[in-house]
This record gives structure tokens, sequence and C-alpha cells, in this order.
């Protein structure tokens, strides 16, 4: 009987198996096998540093060219944002000098093409047709170059028009900020802005080069020569101890404008951001996990809400600055080192806190985040310096709670976090 | 003194490297070498093969839309082309049905979007920012799916807003021609036209699946119907000899619309172009060689010089028909193979010639070919059915010679092809 059963239920089985397998193929046009399609693809590109990248002697730009392959001379379109030609008015006629002496590598396709920098060139779907006229104007190929030299902002926008036009040509970019330098032109994305929101359009293209030229950082405004700090700030929580020890211990020289050691930060801070993105597993983000964007998810919305009178690196360390509390108060943080995160910021002259971070539409950002990256909302929390944890989820009343904190602590008022 | 002469040199040339390694140390900023980013990318993607895709009890969709990760039902927005819904009119509302009975898996997050098909489509800008508005609309994410149904072009445009958005959101391409079943819509690129040139803005996207539904075919217009088999022909000359002889085998039956010769030959077709992808080594063309392009260099031009009035298939029959001619006059393939390759074309009902062969601007198109490729011109011929060889130059004697031998050939007087 027993046996008869076992039979009975093993030939159900095998009839319903040989059903639907019948069913899939019939629909699938009897006998074809789906074809699965499996593509590798390798990137690499260098970090350059370097100072006075157009003096005639300085052998760089000529060495990385020249590593483009046979057929010289090549092409070249400088694309320069105004806010830094505006500070090194010599910038045009130092490239021009530059490029005659290496004309057996490439040359100029064109007159460089002035942009306005900041965020607004983001905003401005004129500017990405212009940069694609300009492209096609020089006449340009998959094989000539274009440079981009100024601030993040220029940055993503040409790199977004050289990603599509032709499907990618190649492209050099000269970040002039420390926030470029040390995160945002040094990775494999770009983007414009549409529709008011941040990177709304983009695509993850890698460069063919960066340089980075620390002599762009000594025409810095204050605000934008330690806004930056911020993503190294960043980096050092969720990464690194001992880089965050080093920026403890060197905060008020880098507040002072010491060029060397900002040098070595954007170095430090530059080689943890390339060694996350070569090795987390996932360069091109098909993931839900972004742990770099620690602190990104207030600060983006705080930017907006502020209409961009906050910089983006300051925006990051008040965005930072509350997901720390957070973590504080949610147990996983202890209370001496979020002292000493604090502490940090404001002895490096950035802000841990903003009025708008009071503003009701704050957790709208938790959406608009989750959103941008896909799937499940993912945000990264801190359970040590130099350790960070990822939640999929964020209490709203404990980020009024780190909001409240954060301003007494502005307001010069030294609280106790109390773990809730 | 010889081996004071050595000494000297030794010290000489000692000298001159330590003085070049300052000088650079002096340009890097003192002790800061390069950081060396290497990263690299997997994609992976299905070609699946059905019919009536979005019939109830068609399990395809919702398996394909199943593997997608967790965090059901994900977001999905259909477009659609509007050819190809005037021929199926019950799509929209199978469609929505699919999607009710499937609602676990997927919602649709708007009313399917309705784009004028051809190549049209890509030559307006204004249509790709309406994608990206449908997409902004219907609150897509990077996990969410875009559909496109419809012919290349229309895939084409729809793959580059969604490999923007977002910096990508997941493609799945319902191609409904044989041209983009074959070959345009299961490789890894996309693109719209600017500035009168083809592909101008595009970038290189895998998509997340590419369903090929073989019901669409059957209300192809006979001349839809049989110029995609052009790249067929096209790819049998370079890789396959015995794909070759199957369609010369096939021809009268594939000219009378048989339906399950039509799927053999797509699927063999759609085959060795993903081969070719996955391992020529060079999946996001940064070299300067493209052997799927082979008889393209005119077909492009042909295309431009008709107003469009010829085909993409139609035109690349004339411009392999074009380069085989060539490759006989330069004594690179016989004559015999010659006339196999001119009369299957014939057997098909492609055409092996189109007066505009005869302007002046013809050989422009191996100076666009060039530039959209980038580097030195690179152009397939062939040695023999079934391999391809790659030259860097193109003698204009020789291609005026070949347009008249297919001339003559069409006129119906069948000559010999002599080497010069």
């Amino acid at each position: 009987m027993e046996a008869s059963q076992g039979l009975d239920s093993g030939l159900c089985r095998f009839t319903f198996i040989l059903l639907a397998k019948l069913r899939r193929l019939f629909w699938a046009g009897l006998i074809m096998e789906p074809l699965q399609q499996q593509i590798r693809v390798s990137f690499s590109y260098p970090v350059h540093f370097t100072r006075h990248l157009f003096a005639l002697h300085n052998p760089l730009l000529k060495d990385i060219l020249g590593e483009g392959g046979p057929d010289f001379p090549k092409k070249l379109l400088v694309v320069i944002d105004r806010g830094v030609y505006r500070h090194h008015p010599d910038l045009i006629a130092d490239l021009e000098t530059y490029s005659r002496q290496s004309r057996d590598y490439c040359v100029l396709a064109d007159a460089p093409l002035l942009l306005a920098g900041g965020e607004d060139v983001k905003n401005d779907p004129r500017a990405l047709t212009r940069v694609h006229q300009a492209i096609n104007g020089a006449g340009l190929c998959r094989h000539s170059y274009i440079m981009a030299v100024g601030g993040g902002a220029v940055i993503d926008l040409v790199g977004l028009a050289a990603a599509t036009a032709h499907r990618g040509i190649r492209l050099i970019r000269v970040p002039t900020t420390v926030m470029a330098q040390a995160d945002a032109s040094i990775g494999v994305k770009n983007g414009i802005n549409a529709f008011g929101k941040k990177n709304f359009i983009g695509t993850f293209a890698p460069p063919f080069a960066v340089i980075n030229d620390c002599h762009f950082l000594t025409t810095l405004e204050p605000r934008d020569w330690i806004s930056g700090v911020a993503e190294a700030v960043k980096v050092a929580l969720i990464k690194d101890a001992s880089f965050f020890a080093f920026l403890e211990e060197h905060a008020a020289a880098l507040a002072e404008r010491r060029l060397d050691l900002m040098q070595q930060t954007i170095y430090h801070c530059a080689e943890l951001h390339l060694n996350h993105i070569a090795n987390y597993g996932d360069p091109f983000e098909f993931g839900t996990s972004r742990p770099l964007d620690f602190g990104h998810w207030a600060a983006h919305k705080l930017e907006q809400l502020s209409g961009f009178t906050l910089r983006h690196g300051e925006a990051v360390a008040v965005g930072l600055a509350l997901d720390a509390t957070y973590s504080c108060l949610a147990g996983m943080l202890t209370q001496s080192q979020w002292h000493r995160i604090v502490t940090l910021l404001e002895h490096l002259g950035l802000p841990a806190y903003a009025p708008e971070l009071e503003e009701d539409d704050l957790l709208e950002g938790l959406t608009e985040f989750r959103e941008h990256l896909g799937g499940r909302l993912t945000i990264m929390l801190l359970q040590a310096i130099g350790q960070g944890r990822e939640v999929h989820a964020m209490d709203p009343a404990m980020v009024r709670d780190g909001v409240g904190l954060l301003r007494e602590r502005a307001l010069g008022r030294h609280l106790e976090v109390r773990v809730r």
C-alpha cells in the first residue's frame, strides 16, 4: 500500500514536471534554448599627483598621452571651469604653449571651451548639448582626448558628454578642488541633474586618467579648501581608524591651509576610495549597498533644502555628524568615539549642524536615497571609528533626537548622548 | 682606456637617469607615486526565444522578473513602438492582463508609453527626454524594469534612456523585427543620432534580458521580413561557412516567409553575434577593429544618401556585396565564392546594388566610419566565405570598379571579375 502510494506520488510528480517542461517548450517555440551571454570588461586608469601640469618641463601630460596607442598626434579638446580660469588667467596660454611643444603627441582640436562651474552647470540641460557640439565640431573620435579642468560639477558634466559621444571618448580629468581630487572625480561616475534630482542622468564610465594638480588648491576660497576634507573624515570613519587619527593630529594645520598636509590627506583619501571601488565587488553598483555614501542620505537633502548654499562637503559633514549621533543613540557607537568625531569636525572648521536639519522634509532624503540606489533601503552607520555597519531602516524619532543633540552642541551646550 | 670609457658612459647614463627621475619627482609634488586603478566588471544576460510573450500561460516573463532579486513586486514601465501596436492592437490589453496575473512579481508603474518607430525617433532629441520623463514620472529605481517592445530604433532610444536614468535601469528588450532579433538588439550598444551622424550619442550598456518573440515577425512588411537576413549573410561570411551554406539551401524558403526557418536563422545569427562580443576580447570596443561591421562603412553612407529610404538591412546587403567584390578585385577572394555571395543575395531578394553607390560622396563613408570607431581605419574584407581579413586602406579606383561590376550584374550582364 505504502509502496503503491509512493509510486503514485512519484508518477504524479513526474507527470507534473513533464507537463511543466512541455509547456515551457511550447511557449519557447519548441526547441530553442535561451542563449546566455557573459561579458567581462576590464578598465584601468591612473590617478596622478603633480603640480603645474602645464609647466613646459613637466613631462606628465606628454607621458599620459604617449600611452594612448599609436597614430599620433591625437586630438585634444579642453573644457575649463570659468571659476578656475578666473584664478588662473594664464591657463589657456600655458596650455597652448605646452601643446605646441607636445605636438608630436597631440594637437588642440579647438580653442578651449569655458563653462560656468558649480552645481548650476549640472542643472542646465543646454550645457550637455554645448559639450556634445564642441566634440562634434572638433571632430573627435573614440581615440581622441577630452580634458576637463575644474570642480566636480564641470567634471561630472564633461564626463557624461565624453561617455556618450561616439559611445565614449577618452576623458582626462583635472579636478581643481579638494572635494573633486579626493573623491568626486577619481571614481567611475558622471552625471547631471534633472527633474530637480541630483545626478538623475549619468553613467558609469571610468576615465582614461586623472591628474591631481595641487597648485589649483592654492587659490580655493576658504570654504572650498576645507569642505572637501569632509569626504576624508567620511572614508576614515567607515574604513580606516589610523587615517582618522592622522586627521585628528593635523586638523588645525589643515584648517590653516598647509598644502603638504592637504596633499597627503587627498592622497590617502583617494587611495581608500579607489580601493573600495576596485575591491568591494560592485564598481557599477548593481546591488543596493553603497558604503561610500555614509552620511549622504541627509547630505543630498540638506544641499537641496539649503538651495545649494551649503557646499556638498559642508552638507556631508553635517550628514555624517547626524549618522554618527544616530549610531550612538542606537547603541552601536560609544559616546567617547562620537565625541571624537564631532570634535574633529569642529577643529577642521566643518559644520556638525545646519538649520535645514530641523525641516520636516529631511526624512524624505531617505526615500530619495533609496530610489536613486534602487531596491531595499541600505544605510551605512558606524559601530566604531574605522568600521561601518549597514542597516535597512532608520527610526524617525531617533533621527530627530540626533538633530536635537547636534543643535544643543552647536549652541555650545555639551550634553551627554544617552542610548534610547 | 676602454674600461675608463665604459665607466664614463656608465656614469653619464646613471646621471641622466637620476636627473630624469629627480625631474619627475619634482613635478610629481616630490614623493607621490601615481595610484593605479584596476576595475573588472561582469555582465550577464539571457537571450530568450518564445512566442506570444504576453499569453496568460506563458511563464517566461514571470520567470525573468523572478530572477531580479528580492523586494517584489518590482516596477515595470513598458515602451511600445507605435508601428508594432498598429499590427497588434491587443498588445496593451494583453500586457495589462498578464501583469495583473503576475502582480506578485511586478506592477505596471504607469500606462505604456507609445513612440513612433523607425529612424525618425532616433533623430528627435525630444524623444529621449520623453522617455526620461516617463521614467521619472513612474518613480523607477535602479532595480525597476523598463521594457522596450519594437524595432531596433525604439530599442536603441529606450536603451540609451534606461542606461542614463539613475545611471542605469534594468532594460528588457523585446525586439520585433528580424534585424533587431538577429543583431541590433541582442548586443551591448544603444544610441540616438545627432548632428546628422548615426549613433553619435550612445553608450555600451548590456541589457537585463532580451526576449525574441517570433509572433511579431508574422506581421512584418515584406521588405522588413527579408532585410534583416542581410546581417545573417554578413556574419556567416566573416565567421561561419556552414551557416552560409544553410542560408544558400533555404534562401527561397526564407524569401517565402517560412517562420521556422527564419527562427533558426535568427537563432544562429544571434549566437554568432553573442559569441563574437563575448570572446573577441573587446566588447566595449576600446580598439580600432570592429569585424562585425563588415560591409557597414558603405551601408551607413548609403542609408544616409538615400534619405533613409533604403532599409538598414538593404544597405548592408549592398555594402557587403561591394566589399565582397572589392575583396575579389584585390585578389583575396576567389571568383566562384564571389559569385555564390551575390547569387545568395539575389535568391533572398536582397539588393546587391543601389544607385546611391554611384554618388561621389560614397567614399566619405570611409572617413565617417573611421571617425566613429576612432583611431586607424580598419575595414573587414573577405579572404573566403566564412573568413574575414582586416585591411587598413581601400583603393578608391578599385571601389569604383566594384560599383561598376555590381551595376552591370544588376542590369543582368554577368561579367567576370578580374583581379587588377
